[in-house]
């Protein structure tokens, strides 16, 4: 997908560039064995998604260059944090997929990383102001309260509202406040601001749906870790929550989940089956519907094109 | 230790009860599952040493209380954060001792607590300026470098700089910062907040040999932890590296250490034969005295009563 943002993002490419030799300044002066786990975590380039969103969003209005560049960085680091503890496993649990920084090092060094990747973050944004600072204690609140929320999705609790609920905490919020937070130091009257953040909660919807969908049924290939990893985790989406509901699939369904090894292929079968797979896409078309429709709001431009383009993508990418 | 910790600090009891009620009414809202979590890291209860250096290095100078009190809670949030963060442990790794948030909820949920006091202290700084901000970012930056310097010693890379290192990283500045800041809030003119950083780095490293020292000679019942949990975590401190250099001790202190089941006794009957317990102490011993005759910069004071109390008290608690 980064290239694809990359000709979207165009227009800030050479803050782009910036944002990743402020993230590797900030963390070349680390120890030995600290700068290999980093490598590790920074060598799955991500897409860059989230800095690109605040550089947008502020280049749509005035475009105070250095201090975008800055919370770009943090929040990419930020979400770096997550990631990097995000995958910290439980003593008893084996899991498959990419090698992570966890798998690699420990659960001990991933814990390390991911504390050091916020003091970066914290370091970056300290000069900038109670709005900033006060934007990235939310996002890593948010983060933490999105993760309780689909833990207690496991088992018998599952609905679709408690679905959206962690959604909204773990993506929706946190591209919000990329987008808010952009538009904010650009200058934006705060109805703009406050636009452009619903905007980011809808892309962070879909964004959301479209990454559980292709969990289910995309290709390994693409998407670099095996298919239906969500699942083999005890995380329950969207698709399966609606073929849950399905009278007709229902019991299969939850045969096919309780069984020692799971069998993706028969999963995604009966969920392309019962319509779900198509339900949850048509969920994340409707949010992208709505997140342009917003867009509209603001005079025609370049950076808002590419945010438009963002979003189109957003639903259509298969990784 | 928090009883005598009380009486040295009565002259900011006030303060550090609104400090407590600060953590609480912060914590409150979280989610039943995070509670839990919460209920079990704040049910060890904590010396608190941290926002009583806060508070009584405001309290020689001007008195700024509400500021004082959140950036002292601040401090408490990021070592309660450092704490569960410690606990969580690597897949093959099974360790002894209190129950930990990680023992009795998981690696996962020690993480997202930890990331979550993280989020509460920033919530509670954000407000204040790029000096605050800047410093908690400071704090979680060292405690990161302490815990890899720590790491790097395991093995045949031990040595007294070494862990001196460690211990700076992980527990001298960050006093140093409390005390520092607390000055700062205060009013404190730049060399003696310069002055009370320096009495807090000297305390920090007392305060963690002395730490150190508990956990070979220490009684279980007064630490709330199994005696040697450090050696079992692999974990070399200074009355170790002490007795290797003894060339009659070195030897079978090696054989000791290399057992597979780690004979604590003989550990501590080589190590006191060996004067390395004193060695260790007679070290802490001089780092107290540095911090008491730098308190001797500042004109007498109940407050700096109070300072000086907590680094007698420092090296001769018993938890």
């Amino acid at each position: 997908m980064r290239e694809v943002l990359g000709q979207a993002c165009s227009i800030v490419g050479r803050e782009m560039v910036s944002v990743e030799r402020t993230i590797e300044a900030l963390l070349a002066p680390a120890g030995q064995q600290l700068s290999a786990a980093i490598e590790q975590a920074i060598g799955a380039e991500g897409k860059r998604l989230r800095p690109a969103l605040v550089l947008l969003s502020g280049r749509l209005f005035s475009f105070r260059r250095s201090r975008l560049v800055s919370i770009a960085a943090a929040m990419e680091l930020v979400h770096m944090a997550s990631l990097v503890h995000d995958d910290v496993i439980d003593r008893a649990e084996t899991r498959r997929g990419r090698a992570s920084v966890q798998q690699r090092f420990g659960n001990q060094v991933a814990v390390l990383l991911g504390d050091y990747f916020l003091a970066k973050a914290l370091e970056l944004v300290a000069p900038m102001g109670p709005n900033v600072v006060g934007a990235i204690a939310g996002v890593v609140n948010d983060l933490v309260e999105g993760e309780f929320a689909q833990r207690r999705m496991n088992g018998s609790r599952v609905s679709e509202e408690a679905y959206l609920a962690s959604i909204e905490y773990k993506t929706a919020r946190f591209l919000a406040t990329c987008c808010r937070l952009g538009a904010r130091v650009g200058g934006a009257a705060q109805e703009l601001c406050a636009l452009l953040g619903e905007y980011g909660r809808h892309l962070g919807l879909a964004f959301q749906i479209r990454d559980d969908v292709l969990d289910l049924v995309g290709s390994e290939a693409h998407q670099g870790k095996p298919v239906g990893s969500d699942l083999r985790q005890g995380i329950i989406t969207l698709p399966v929550i609606h073929g849950m509901r399905q009278e007709r699939v229902a019991e299969h369904l939850r045969e096919l989940l309780a069984a020692e090894k799971l069998d993706i292929e028969g999963v995604r079968h009966l969920l392309v089956g019962a319509g779900s797979i198509d339900y949850a896409l048509k969920l994340a078309e409707d949010h992208i519907r709505q997140a342009k429709e917003l867009l509209t709001g603001i005079p025609a431009s370049v950076p808002r094109e590419a945010l438009s383009a963002i979003a189109d993508f957003s639903i259509r990418r298969v990784s």
